[in-house]
């Protein structure tokens, strides 16, 4: 594995390329999305909430908390890839903590191992309410490839 | 556990049940879920591809397909639940095999092994191109839990 | 991804070369962990229950049954890799079912969908009883990755 | 869900309660695990290197590093429940980050969010040379289950 440190990006245009593929996604348009911050290594994703992305107990869906943070997972690790570096969801788990009722839900993803082939990535998905108090309602922990789909 | 037989569920209304809930959910209703099958411990959930869904390269975002499986897996669940009974995903893991693009993405979700507290369920996405032919894209297994948020 | 069918493996010598990474494990020996099976992208391992392998009830404990479900992904991956194949294991999850009370263990691995790089594999792991009777136990999702470690 | 505090477990006796399930574990001696500190929500295991835990390269097996870490999240989670409180694994996911290659493994486990039905735990595995440097090698998240078997 090549020993990339998170603070020394590997292309310097990393946040230029990763916000171009964020824009780039129809589904982050759909549900409302936005990058928030992206650094070498991590990247904060959020969506406002609105009554399009419930389950039927009208709090935040399970699938947009998730699709936030494969978001973040794979922007993260995206940063960290040389020039043209494209990125991959392999597989992620999901654990859902509490119930996510708030304002706010914020994808927080980091990458934990990168590597050339493979990234570990993890991330925590909190809701914040109309006074900013986030509560934890979501963990992920995903693999990320470093591949075109015809190299996998 | 209870031995709930799949073809006999505790609540003859199950049908009706978890329709209810599928409509509820403002989720389905933005990304065009359509709840296609539900039988005792089985459900099948799909949803038509538009570039509102995609990920940044033009198909179908993994947060769609997640969102797919956890409703066919967790409508699963909860058509074996006796009246009432409703369900949330305590976790799920989802594995990508390959690119998911087609016309359709349709989410087949079984009740592997069911239980009073909590229910262990399997879903496939498949992809279905203008022939009809499906290709297998994402592999979901997932624990569901049969309870209101507050007993967790 | 190269399309790699099930019946036609790389390597003709794969039930040899498995067989020797089988042996060559020291912790097989330890748990008594037996290669019943292999065959191109399938594997069967089992092991007798016995008071060394018990967690605090009696039963077979979780690290034996998840033991043996590594192993049969693995060597069910490793028998469709050409010749001088390795596998590692990148991640599983594996989900309990039931008390695993009974006699053997046997762990039945299966290859999902190979690749070049990276295969998904599946394995059930059920306890049989004297009489013969399986009860399944576990179920193990898995991530296997044909690589020296130096290149992932 | 009960509010338990990390620091307030709910059993006085937490520890010794703790400590005779680790001993009651046959795997545990087979493998040679010590239970190097439990306290409210957190618990350390170890086990020394020796040929009897290895893969085919000689290094630590994934089922060994599994094994840890699922007894450092499963009695952190029963430190935290009330007297007589059991736990079982319901599923965990552990990634494999580095060749665990040294001379001890220590897994080291805490609960994230208690429940009084389901805690969500988390491990890390480390490896240490002879130097008493560590690797992080493996990361493991775990859904608990406080219950009899009979009651899932």
């Amino acid at each position: 594995m090549a020993a990339v440190a998170p603070s020394q990006p590997a292309d310097p245009g990393f946040a230029a390329r990763t916000a171009a593929a964020f824009h780039a996604q129809g589904l982050m348009a759909t549900i409302g999305g936005r990058l928030v911050a992206i650094e070498p290594g991590r990247c904060v994703i959020e969506a406002d909430f609105h009554p399009g992305l419930t389950q039927h107990h009208g709090l935040f869906h399970a699938g947009v908390l998730t699709t936030l943070a494969d978001n973040a997972c794979g922007f993260a690790a995206m940063s960290l890839l040389p020039k043209g570096g494209e990125v991959l969801s392999v597989e992620f788990k999901v654990s859902f903590l509490r119930p996510a009722a708030g304002l706010v839900a914020v994808a927080r993803g980091e990458v934990v191992k990168p590597g050339r082939t493979l990234s570990f990535c993890r991330a925590d998905v909190v809701v914040r309410d109309a006074a900013g108090a986030e509560t934890l309602v979501a963990a992920m922990t995903a693999t990320m490839m470093a591949a075109a789909p015809e190299k996998r």
